[in-house]
């Protein structure tokens, strides 16, 4: 199949020290998406799920941003610590988390 | 909103030079993401489109890729010229253009 069956975009966009809003670098994703990755591919859901590292999300404020695509579900403020929930509720059983969902901000 | 109304990955994975299946960067993905996004904004489309750059998007033979999310929809072999017609026609009208869609193969 050509398309995922979800595809996840993790924000890696990192702004100077000192940056009013921050910015998910700052904030640990490279970790987080390292470790989607690495937990995707090793649960058994590689042949389904693509985790992608993208340019800024434009929700720096909330970071560490992650959006599950296509259900066009946005994450706000995820930590190491929220990916196995994230990977065996959405990713695996189609059900988002909703303690997570973006709070309703202008883009930044 | 939090979330935008079509969210575009555009691949800019670079292999090195002899690489058996290429890769996006090499066929000119770098000048596709500036320009696609330089045309969102200029065509009144920035406030519910957001284009990001991704790392690989696993059809690399395929590349330039690019998809569009939330309809998971896939397009191989984009170019600069195929731009205008992803905009007017997916963009803004919604259609998603058949002539581009990415064929079945399995993910690279």
């Amino acid at each position: 199949m050509p398309a995922p069956q979800r595809h996840v975009l993790v924000c890696l966009n990192l702004r100077p020290p000192g940056n009013a809003k921050g910015s998910c670098a700052e904030k640990g994703s490279e970790a987080v998406f390292d470790r989607l990755k690495a937990m995707v591919k090793d649960e058994g859901l590689g042949d389904r799920v693509i985790v992608n590292r993208t340019n800024c999300l434009k929700h720096c404020s909330q970071g560490v941003t992650v959006a599950v695509q296509p259900d066009n579900v946005w994450y706000a403020r995820v930590t190491l610590e929220d990916l196995p929930e994230i990977l065996q509720s959405h990713l695996r059983e189609g059900r988002p988390l909703e303690r997570l969902h973006m709070p309703d901000i202008p883009w930044e």
